[in-house]
This record gives structure tokens, sequence and C-alpha cells, in this order.
């Protein structure tokens, strides 16, 4: 089973650390893959550059057609992920719904918790489109701007932990995500700090890939999940231009 | 007051019948304009070409900025509409938000007919993105593809005008919505037929266009809406690449 | 275009203002009058007075039928709204749905900000009568009774102003409803000093008017907002009760 | 203990049906008595008359003011009821709230059966009122207008028996309410015949009407159901008047 | 008429409580009883206890079978509430039901106040399976453990009183729920201590079993609630394996 | 990894199947075990039964306790599924919450389609349970009682295909959940028979006990998750006495 982790953004560094933790949790036998945008974005943080980044992945995954069984489309928010969905014959699992979906399994309502205030907005659009609002109990944020992978990471560790601790309490949450590539595979990290169960985005896309691959279900042949017919267009990206107009 | 009508997809035709329409309800003193997407679809249909069609939107409302007080994004589903609320400094109205909010005031549940069943899950997607789905009576479509303008228009106004009036009886809708850009202008044409008020989201649109203009607000300085931080990007069209990376 | 701004309250100053306000935002050819209830209270502040103020609002509107093309039911709480919208053949809206529905095409979530703490409870039930609670951020008062207009307007202006802004960075409201009629053209006041857009009601209110009119829609031949079926009545206002028997 | 039965209708032989059903399951020591509005409509069928009602029964039941202990708003759709019970010191039940209120504790959702489908739209918004939609499974009507109490009582019996079968077999509904002032005292009839558990509105409120007093609960000091401040009016009916005005 | 209060817990001294609060209220005429569970915990205080006090209470009211009118189902979070609502053939009423229904007619909405912390999660768990989320203003509890009857009546009493009238100010509740069993009679003395009305569950669940013994109703012939086909079993309590096996 | 599936019902026939059905599915290295009630119902199909049943699952999750990684509750319905989350330290997963979520992750909405219309009530207050009603197209069955194993898997197979294919097509489901225990193993025969993906609960929940362990979260310290405090209890099974009686 090959999955391919697919981020919408430009900065390699991220699809590093999203690898390497999908690489860690993946089955024996299942080999995982992972692209990096080839324009765009250094980083989707708002809902006009998940609109940009969602049409980016689109042409990615058409681009890698056929490498792939199964695809994770790595940007917490999912942008373009119904899209693709409708679009493509195989699995597209996004690591928001997956995080989400699979933290409603240890608790009641989940709490996001995120590093920098301004994706609070966008991330709760991504709660409403997966119609999770009753079982999330908040989307929170350190009071801070974007920094370097260095400062996510490390510089802010602390506070992050702490904010999610009070958050936890407060909102009586069960089970918290970390939300955000840039922290993937830090979960493990907070195991020990955080008081209740944490989930990895990466690590929760890459196991239900699995899950949905070993279920071995087909592509819907009606309904608005269906491949949309074949359609002629002009200047979009060679791949997705072909994929879109091709016969089925 | 400047409006201009953004069509996201390629299809001039459907341009020119949204411009007539938009045009006839201006108030004096409103100019109404309407560019056509350079690129894309010739129709959007479905999520992943709300996806492309929104990010190329975005690109016309950079292209074009500084040309309009208001524009009206002019494809019902309101592709990329978050996106471009968030980006630009003027109003943006998406023609189904338009529609279905001003249909509120008409009664307290409204009925979205359109003219090809493909549409009906994508449409529905858009109620729920604007959380109106407690006002929505539903989503009814003829039991057909997307055809020609000719077909959309004068073939089977008939059959549409018969299929809204058992959806209004059956669901106990109080106002009906004709969705879908190729209807434009029809509205008027449908008042003695159609036992509800009847909306044409493009009239709606500019007029909400008006409204906003009226109401002299500016843009948020914080929260979810104010405008991004400035950001480099590569490979996007030139023009929104350097309004994204502008300083404000 | 006539557009008549009804107050169901009986206190003239308060008509004046929402006049004005109306008045400078209407498009050219527009005609905007005002009338105020000869009887009742001088102002409503809960669901009794409500109820009592709603019943005259239609008195109001059958005593004044065929000198106006569009009404605006001008307090907020919208009382009577949906009784005047089932009864007359024009369209009728309410201060408070034109703020609230104008508002979502702003933003995300609308923050309804007002002066006194006894009208948060009727507030909150009229957000819910709309059904656009998902769409609210919150309905927040100054810690006060009702007072004067001069207190409303000047004395305790600051103190709104601050409570705004403190609770738009508590909920993250994307936009602000100054609520209430004698706030009626403060909201251009408020626009540098508020960090989210500010819409005035009876503004948005006109604007709507506008709107509808320009539609052409004609009223429901069926359904629940259809006119309903002449009957007798005993002891109701002459206009009211001849309205009611009239042959339709 | 005395309940006092407010009919805010004209009608004094649907007054008369109330009582009787009310008085017959009242427990001992219970007093039941009856007010018909000495003014407004025959039968309130829409919202339009609810609102005018339902200002209406605030003028009786100040009037009668000190004369019960407990009050029974008696017209389904519950005109005027919030308003009432933020003004009166004691209880006051809506028949709708009290038939829906207690048909939850029979099964999950209730079915709303009426004799006429103008009433329909009015009662669904009585559902959003309270809040109970998830716990309802529709409410259906004869296809009838509105008859003399011999047509709704007995000509079409047989008819609404029937309808009230049908739906609850499509909804799957685990109890029914016998909807409109009319159908007073006709639940028993309906034992054998309905498939589910049958609410007559007026005796559940009767019911709910000892329980509260029974309760022995006080009036709220504060928040938004508190009695409202003295306040003059002018043109109401001079007991709500002296009432509204009446220092506490 | 017979009112069983079945208490699924083992602690005679809080069925000692209810049975006193319980017969305070009963109307003339009515027999109240109430008995102990003869195995499972001293009292339930989350979900895993529900789970089994709940099977434990349907073999309580297997084995009293023909002994009562209605039952009443003694723990709040009403444990097995729906099962024994379908299985048996008088009316069952959970305390946190009959509190929160009954408080829906005082109000807008109602706060729960508790006793110890560990209880919020299950009692929140129990206002959604009543879908009264939107009466619900919240449920609050002092910061403790679970101590003795005397730690919670005496000991800690003004602590609770204090901690309603905050959360009441602060979340703008209109009527306030004592929950948990051991409170069973407190109401009354709470009443000018609290500034709203102030329910006590044991009370209300007896008035409403004599609500729904008056109106008469008969069990469900079918749809999800009427009674299970008889059906073998092993290993259960004597009376309820046979009870399920019954012909009917 | 050992996963455990638990059957609640009594039919160690029902628990090969899904235990077939399990295997088939797992990854390399994980150990698929199953066990069948030792006391209770042959198959659960109501309320009643759930509440039994699911204190039996507690019994043999604590019996079991220390041999298993993750249990699988194994009884669409979930019962006692959120009491055994609460208690034990591993993760356990309901069937029909891993059908439900990962058929969220195929599409908008899943239809659950079951063999016995007794069954409807039930499944539909499991969705509820899980706050997926706004995922859920609907809960179907065929016209029958609860006959054998081979009614349930041959004869009746070509109907409820048939009627998972109307549904869909009336309710515009995206993904179909075939419900029940008895059709373990079914889904891959209905892949070329029903027109979207076909989720087949078992598999499904083994592949999220993998995913859960994978992911290698720790059970809550804090919440209403956390394990609760040692309580002594009289006439439980003595396992689970011991382990709600244990020091932790």
């Amino acid at each position: 089973m090959r999955v391919l982790i697919v981020n919408p953004n430009t900065t390699e560094a991220v699809t590093s650390l999203m690898l390497d933790a999908g690489r860690a949790s993946a089955s024996p036998g299942v080999e995982v893959r992972a692209i990096t945008a080839p324009r765009g974005l250094p980083y989707i943080t708002n809902r006009a550059e998940a609109q940009i980044g969602g049409a980016i992945a689109l042409e990615m995954l058409a681009e890698a057609q056929g490498t792939y069984d199964a695809a994770v489309l790595a940007a917490f928010g999912d942008p373009g992920l119904f899209g693709a969905r409708e679009l493509f014959e195989v699995p597209v699992i996004g690591i928001s719904e997956a995080a989400m979906l699979t933290a409603c399994m240890l608790g009641g309502r989940f709490l996001i918790v995120t590093f920098a205030s301004m994706l609070c907005g966008w991330f709760r659009d991504c709660v409403a489109m997966h119609r999770l609002e009753d079982r999330c109990a908040g989307v929170v944020a350190l009071d801070q701007g974007f920094g370097s992978l260095e400062d996510v990471r490390e510089t802010n560790w602390e506070a992050l932990v702490e904010l999610a601790n009070a958050a936890i309490a407060e909102r009586d949450a069960d089970v918290a995500i970390l939300a955000g590539a840039p922290l993937a595979g830090l979960a493990s990290r907070a195991r020990d700090l955080i008081c209740v169960p944490v989930i990895d985005p990466i690590v929760a896309a890459v196991k239900q890939a699995e899950a949905l691959v070993a279920l071995g279900t087909t592509k819907a042949s009606r309904g608005s999940f269906k491949r949309p017919a074949p359609k002629a267009s002009s200047g979009l990206s060679v791949k997705l231009a072909a994929y879109l107009e091709d016969a089925q």
C-alpha cells in the first residue's frame, strides 16, 4: 500500500517533519512518500491562501496520479479536500478531519491547540465544514504570529503545553489536537505533559489512510462524490487539465 | 459607486446575461461592469471546480483592484468568497449568499431551484457554509445534466417552473431562488408562474453591494477577516502575488 | 419608491433620529417617511412590551396602507414582524433582521452591542427567531438601565465603544451591530473607534427595503406567508379591523 | 389552588370545551375557571392574529390579576406567552408548550396533528420558539380550512385519525398531540384509534399548572424573566396600563 | 394512583430523603412509595456506573411490576430511562427530564447546579440525550468530590447557593435545578437565597407522574417505544427475565 | 498489538462472523481475538436490551482486563461504550462509531442500512449520541423482524441491496453502512452492487483500534473520561467489582 502525503505549501522542511512522523507510525508493508507544492505559499494561514493552496493540491494530486493508493492532504484546515474527494478514484484524507474524527473515539469533545492566533478563524471554519462543532470544545492559540519552525517547536513549546492544559480545564475538553503542520511529530513529546490524550494529525491521517484502503471501498458511481464528467478547460496545469478532460 | 461582477467561469455569454440583469436593477449613479475568467472552466459545477475557480476569482479581483467599490462573486456556490472577503479592502458579495439572505426577508424558508442535479450536493454545502440550513427548505433540480444556455433558459423552462411549484407545496417553502448563473434575469418571467416570491441571485447581489457601500463600513483591523500580513509566494499570477506581498 | 419607517414606540425624538439616518442613506428617488406609534409604550424593552408594540405596529401599517412600497419595522427585536409579513402586500423589513443579515455579508459572526442590560434576553430571542444563532457571537450591553437619549448617545458613548472592542476581542466577532433605536445614526461615528465593520440597523433596513422593491417580487399566493383569508373581529382599531375583513 | 384558563379568542363555545376538559382532569382541591377574550378574533389562525391575540391575553391576565394562582394560555401557538411570563408573578403555561413538554416524557419525538393546513406554518414557529425541533417529528394537518366546531370535531374526525396514524408510521413519531383549541377533550376518544400515546393540550396544561404551583417556586428577582420596572404608557387597556405602571 | 420512586443506588438514606420530598408534594389520593437498589453502587457518579445502575433499575421495575401506576427513576442522569420506557406499560419518568422540562415552563434557559465536579460530564450527556441543550445555560458544580450527605446538604450549602447565584448572573440563566439525589428537598430552602425559580427534581418528577397518569394515555402499539417482542435470555435476574420473556 | 472483539450478545455464531471479518482486515502483527457474552440476550435489538447488554460488556472487559491493547465493542448501537471508555485504561471502540466516523472520510453523509425495522429507533439514538446527525442521511431497514442468520445474510440479501440503492438515490447519501453484527463481512459482497462506498462496521472498528494504539495516546488524567475513583459495590460480578474497587 502506498500513501502519499501532499503538502500544499512550498516549505520542504515541513514536508520532512510530516514524512518522518507519518513513516514512524505506518504499519508494516505501507510505503509512505511525501511531495511539496512546486508553487504557492510557504505556509497557508488563512482562507484566501487555503483557496489558492487547495487548487494547487489538486494539481499535485493529478500530477502524481497512479503512484499512490491513498493520499493525505497535509495542511490543517483541509484546503481542497472535498474537491479532491470528488475528483480522484482513491481515498483522500485531510489531516484535520483525520485528527478530529480519531479524537472522537477517545472522549466526548476535543480541543484544537495551535501556535498562532491568526489561524483560529480558519480552523473554526474547518470544524464547521466537517459538521463537528458539537464535538469541539474550542480552538485556542498562542497569542503570536507565525514565526520560524524553531520558534514553533522549541521556543514556545512550554507555553503551548501550558495553554493546552489551561484550556482543557476551562472547557472540559477530553482530547487535545496539536494543530498545524509545523507541530508534526510533537504529540508524543506532549504525552506526559498534557492531561488528556493528544493527537498528532499527520499520524492520525496516515492510519486513516490505511483503514480506508483496508476497507476496500470503491469510488461512488452516483451522487455528489462521484467523479465529475470530463470537461475541457483552459489555462490550468497540464496534468490537471488532462485529468479533468479524461474519459473515465 | 462602481460594482464589479466577477464571473469565475470562462463563458462570456453567461457574463453578459448577468451584466444585463445586474444593470437593469442598479440604482441611479451605480455603474455596473463585469469581467469573465481569463482561464479555468467554462462553467463550475462541483466542489473541485469551485476550488479552482475560486482561486482564479482571487486573481481576477487582484487584477481589477482599484477599479471597483464592491465586487459580486458571480457563481452560485460562492467559490472563493470567504478568502476574497479576507483579502480585499472593499465588500465582496457572493450571489448565493445575497440570494439566500435576501430571501430570508420575504418568508421563513427558501427553496433553491436549479437546472441540473449534479449541482445539488455542492449547493447544499454552500447553504451549510453560510449556516443557513434552518432557513432552507431544500435544494431541488431537474433530473438533467448541464446543457446549452438555450436548454436551460427556454427548452426546460416549463419543467423548472413545475418543479418549483411542486417542491414549494411539498416542503412548505416561502420563497424560491432560481440558482445558477445561466438563469440570470429569469426571475421576473417566473413572477406570475411561481406561487411565492422569486429571487434572482445576481439582482440580489447588486442590490446588496449597493447596501454595503451605502453603510460605509470599513475593513476590519483585527479578527479573522482583517487583511492578512504581506507574504511572498511563488508561481502565482503576477498581480495576485504582488497584492499578497504588498505592504498595506 | 416610498419607504415608511414605523416606530412602534411613542417617542417622537427617536423617530426623528431614525428618519434622519434613514434618509441620509437612501438612494436617489427613494422617499423615506416615518410615523410614531399613537399609543403604547415610550420605548419597548422586553417581551411583554414587544407583544403590545407589535400589535400596535400592525394597526399603524393598516392605517398607512397604500402610502408606502415597503415598510421598515423600526424597533430592535422586530416586534410584530412575521405577522406584518403575512398580512401586508408589500415588503416589511425589521431593523434587527436587516442588521443581522447585512452583517453576514461582512464576516462570519456578528456581535450585538446595546446600551442597557435589560434588553439582552429579548434581543437573544430575536436572534433565535431569525435562526441566526450560528452567526451571532453574542449580545452584550452596558450594565445600565434605560436612561435619556442624551445618556445613551453621549454620556455613555465611550463606555459603549470600549465594551464593543473588548467583546470583539474576547469572542472573535467579525462585525458589530449597534442595536437599539436610540443609537440610530451613530455607526458612522464608531467607524474609526471600533476595530471591525459597524452596522447601523436603520440604514441597513432602508437599503434592504430598496433591494426588496428592486427585486420586484410579488406576495406569496400560497404557503404560510400568503395573506390570511378575510375575517371579522371585534374591538380592534377601525383600520386594522377593516383590513383584516377586507376581500382581497 | 386556582387555575385560570385564558382563551385569547372571542368564541365562548371553545372556552366551554376547554373548561370541561380542564376541570375533568384537575386534582381534588384545584379550582379551574376560564375566561374568554372580550375583543379580538373569533379564532387565532396565523402569526398576525397571534400578535394581536397575545396582546389581548396580557390585558385579560392583568384584568383578572389576583384571582388565580396559575394561568393557562389557551391557544395552540402560545400567543403572548413569554411576555406574560415576564410580566406576572404567578406561573403562566401555554397549552402548546405543556403538550410538547409532556409528550417528551412519553417517547422520543412527538407529532403535532391539526385540522386546518393554514395553521402549520405558525405551529412550526411555535415548536422553534420553544427550541423543541429535535423532539418534533412534524406538524401535519387535514387539507382543509377552518370550519365549524361540528366540522372539526365530528365530520372530519375519522380523517384526522387516519392522518395521524399515517404520519406516525411515515415519520416514526412516538407520541401524538391533537393541536388546536377546538379539539379540546378529544384525546380520550382517540385512545383506541391512534397507535401511540395521544396528548390533549388543555389537560396537559392544567396538570402542569398544578405541578408548578406545587413546586412553590418564586418569581425571578433578576435576569430576563424578572418583572419589568414600572413604566407609564398611553392608550392601553386601563387595567394593563395600571399593572405596567404599578410599583411592585 | 400509586407512584413508585426507584432509587437505582443502594443508599437507603437517600431513598428516604427523596420519599419525604416526593410525598410532601403529592396531590390528595396519590400514594408514593420508594424502593432502594438491592445491589449495585452506593451512588452513581459517572457513565459506567449509570450503565450498571440503569440495568439494575430495569430489574427493580420488573420486580415491582403491578404495584405502581407510574414510576420515577430517581437518579439525576436518568440511567436506564429510555429502556424502561420501552419495556414497561406504565409511564416511567426520570428526575432529570422532569426537572428540565418543568424548568422550561419557568423561563428560557435553566442552569444545572450540583455538588461534585465529577458529575458534570455525565450530566451534560444527559442534557444532550434529552435534546435540551438549547434550553440549558450550563452545568456547574462545586469543585469537590462526593462527600457525606451531611457535607452535601449542610456544610457546603452556602457555597452551593453562592455558586448558583454567580453562574446565573454570568450565564443569564432563568431557572436553577438543584441536581443530584442527595439534594432532594432542599429547593424550598433555596427559595429566598437564589435569585431565580429553583426546581427540586424529585418533586418535579412526582408531579409529572401525576400529570401522565391523569392524561390517561396508553402504551404505544407501534414505533420505537412499543413493548419489545418476548425474548428468552440467560443469566439475568429472575423477574426481569420472566418479564422479557412474557407473552403480552 | 492485541485487539479484543467483545460481543455483548450470547450468540457465538455472530461472534465467529465478526472475528473472521476482523481478522481478515488486521495488519501484520495484530492479533485479533473475540469473546461472547456469558449471559444476557441472544441479540440486542432495543434500548432496554442495550442497557442490560452494555452492563454485561463492562463485566466482560473487566474479566479480560490485561489481555488486550484495545477493545472493540461489537454491537451496533454501541451499548455501554462511554462507560467503558471512562473505566478502562486502553482504547475501547464501538462498531457504530467506527463505521460512522470512517464513513465521514468518504463523503458528506452516510446512510445506515439494516435488516429489521425494530432497530431503527435505537440506531437513530446512537447517531445522536455521537452527535453525527448532520452527517447522517437516515437509518433505513427492511420491513421485517429479526430472523435467522440465514435469513439476514442470504434470503434477504437482494432486498437489502435494493433498499440501500433506493435510499441512497432518494436521500443523496454518499456512503452506506451495513449495520448490525449479523451483517459482518458482507460489505465486500456489496461492493459491485451498491452505488456508493460501503462500510463494514467490524472492519472499520478493527482498523480504528489499530489507529488508536499506533497514536500511542495515554488515558486522561483529568476531565470526564479519566478513570473514576475506587468505589465499593455489592452484588456485581466479581471481576467488575474488583476492578471498580481497585486502587489505581
